[in-house]
């Protein structure tokens, strides 16, 4: 095992970097390269190898040592590893991947091609075969994707003492082990031993006296971000994970765990401008493409949408041309607005926050809130456009269509998320595009048609 | 203490926090309801605060038992956090915190009264005001701010047996020690034992020849995210922190990090929608309102210079009405590509991925798939103008505004954190509201002068 650095930071990381930049653009160097990356960690490899344009990468990839590819592709993006699997032919996915464990070979697979799974299936002894079509059959966003098989049991009725010459004998610990799992003979969880109990306490005591005995659980189908919740709200460092009948199948961690937040940090940050995925930053043009273009489209449809709007007031703006140059305001002033509203809504749904009861009072609030900014920012808008303009009913029908846009946005900031929960979708996906179109179109209708009645 | 939940899942949260609703409907059960609160866990007790509106949550308030205020405050969100000092007396907030740890101290006291936290100071035992003043010394967002001061520590020169019989002596060890760090007399770090290593080592031996000698450590001063970044690369569940002379300060454990993660990530989302923090969902409109004029205000300010770009031009949409109809279409891709480019660039950089010598080669794809989104996009749009205003000139005027917009949305996606990493400023804060800034005025301006260059 290559060892832990002993000091990080993200100048360290760069420096790593630049060696091996270094020894790329010297070219005749392979050995002393490969000298370079031998030490890393693996993590710092995929680093490295993020950070490499695709050329510069695949030359980087193929002086890994073949032993080491596989804890190496569990590092990198799924953009990256991709770049890197594509190149690779099914002998070596199928050596990259035998290195690995079960759960590992799982967390690889939607990646590796259909047939290069099998081979890597077959080759496995009967038992970890087991465990990774177990592992291969949850599916992603539950428990049972994210958890291992590294627990270590005990039974209850055994002395720490033979459970303390039990450890020794394992010579090292899985990873994250802060505690055993107590089964009993079929397997049922009775509870759970820490080690640090393990260690303050009396020899001569068993396990079942020592134990804790409730300790919290998970099914595999449990959502993961459940899962992560919990994790987060009662600081555990692993948990074990239980089928229906309580017998214990495997073990989750606190880093499997963490892992899976990130992931879905960046999943909402990249949702939220429009991209299906991370991007590898050196990516062909046309794998970009693929990531963007779904978003541009419906964007598209909604600008569309909208230009129809202002279409159908073709007539008004032609007779008063300063709407054309204020229309804009007024939209992205409701869309901004709606989008604050949406988000907080969002994410307090998302944290379950919000009770059936409470609706009316979010609404009544929201649209307070609405018109407090309305006649703020309208008032505001509605003397500039005065000043502009030298038209009093101008600015009037700025100042009232700004008031109607921000209760439009608001009222809808809260029935999309509302309406969404209640049909049982996701209100956190796509709800910007929606806010967005509803409040453009909407803003552009309310002007207009406010300039149409009042001025003309 | 009281006992961590069996088994989590969101549905059981409900459970509770329906439970005290009912109570608090019939009014007339403190009693009850205590006895419901009670042995709840301060983070679920946290969850029902959270989600009760600003009365019941103080009825509530005013139920939990003074030793536990501290544990619970500690838990909830900044907002509800504040909704609820505001309503204690320095007395009460002086017993809150003084049940509190060092470390958990300096995490309230930014939200507590300058005189409350003086009081608490002059109420700790020496040592533990020595360890506070250096917790709050520290900025946040910084290791020092996540750090605790419950690490063990040995002497190399005694042996593990020993060492246990030390660690009994404690009774119960602090949640997440994973490992004891190993000093010697001036407090120098020399290495780490891991608790897993303790268990399997035979006990004869001296710790000094069973420690990890070289450990991964930190100096306060780090910035939190990279040290979030190595718990997640290398696995970590603590690490200790020192000081310049390499003394043992503090540790540094994953719970932290992990909510260190958690808040970074709330924090980019609220930003990206204008929100400069988190909001409690029942807070009265006027904090609602401050927490987010600000955004409001500056989106004002771009809207209003996209409206003057739209004004110079406003002879030009008097003779060719339609130009109001599309040009909305042009500024709103062009805002979306460009918010795609730019994140995906903030999140490498964050990441640490770009190196300086590949930002031409950045541009350069940008610039490409901006040139196949100008030509597709551009071309389709510019069909269908044809055939909704039949002139060939206005399509063709249409489509060559789209792709000069896509290219300047892709250009200044780059230069807009490539400048503000340059200038050392963070260029995640505030880069959609500049972009789309960019891209509204600049979209506008293409289209209607490229307009009245060829169709005027």
């Amino acid at each position: 095992m290559s060892e832990l650095p002993t000091r990080l930071e993200v100048e360290d990381l760069q420096q790593n970097l630049r060696a091996v930049q270094d020894r790329l653009a010297r070219k005749h160097e392979p050995a002393a390269l490969r000298a370079e990356l031998d030490p890393l960690h693996p993590a710092d490899v995929a680093y490295i190898l993020e950070a490499l344009p695709l050329e510069e990468r695949l030359l980087v990839w193929n002086l890994v040592k073949t032993e080491r590819e596989g804890e190496i592709l569990l590092e990198l993006s799924e953009a990256v590893r991709e770049s890197l699997i594509a190149t690779m032919d099914s002998k070596e996915l199928v050596a990259a991947a035998e290195t690995l464990e079960a759960d590992e070979i799982a967390d690889l697979a939607p990646d590796l091609p259909e047939e290069v799974v099998q081979d890597v299936i077959r080759a496995l002894p009967q038992e970890e075969r087991v465990l990774l079509r177990a592992a291969l059959s949850y599916a992603e966003g539950t428990v049972g994707a994210l958890m291992d098989f590294d627990q270590i049991t005990v039974r209850e009725d055994v002395t720490l003492e033979a459970a303390t010459r039990y450890l020794r004998a394992l010579d090292e610990l899985p990873a994250h082990t802060d505690q055993l799992f107590v089964v009993d003979r079929e397997q049922r969880l009775k509870g759970t031993l820490p080690l640090a109990r393990l260690i303050v306490s009396d020899l001569d005591r068993e396990v079942g006296q020592v134990m804790v005995p409730e300790s919290m659980k998970f099914h595999p189908e449990d959502p993961a971000e459940d899962a992560a919740q919990a994790f987060e709200r009662y600081d555990l460092v692993s948990a074990p994970v239980a089928d229906e009948f309580g017998r214990l199948i495997g073990r989750l961690t606190v880093n499997a765990v963490m892992d899976h937040i990130r992931e879905k940090s960046a999943e909402t940050q990249l949702a939220e401008a429009g991209l299906s995925k991370e991007e590898d930053v050196f990516a062909p043009v046309w794998n970009s493409f693929k990531n963007r273009w779904a978003w541009l489209a419906v964007n598209l449809v909604t600008a569309f949408i909208a230009s129809r709007v202002i279409g159908a007031f073709e007539g008004s703006i032609e007779r008063l041309v300063a709407l054309a140059a204020l229309m804009p305001i007024v939209a992205g002033i409701g869309g901004n607005s709606g989008n604050q509203t949406i988000t907080m809504i969002v994410r307090a749904l998302a944290l379950g926050q919000i009770q059936s009861s409470y609706w009316t009072k979010l609404v009544a609030k929201e649209l307070g809130l609405a018109t407090l900014n309305g006649v703020l920012w309208g008032g505001l808008l509605g003397v500039v456009t005065y000043i502009l303009y030298g038209s009093v009913a101008l600015g009037g029908v700025m100042a009232l269509a700004m008031l109607l846009t921000l209760l439009l946005a608001s009222g809808m900031g809260v029935a999309i998320p509302y309406l969404r929960a209640r049909l049982g979708q996701d209100p956190a996906v796509g709800s910007s595009v929606l806010i967005t179109a509803c409040t453009d179109s909407g803003g552009f209708f309310i002007f207009l048609g406010l300039a149409t009645l009042f001025l003309l």
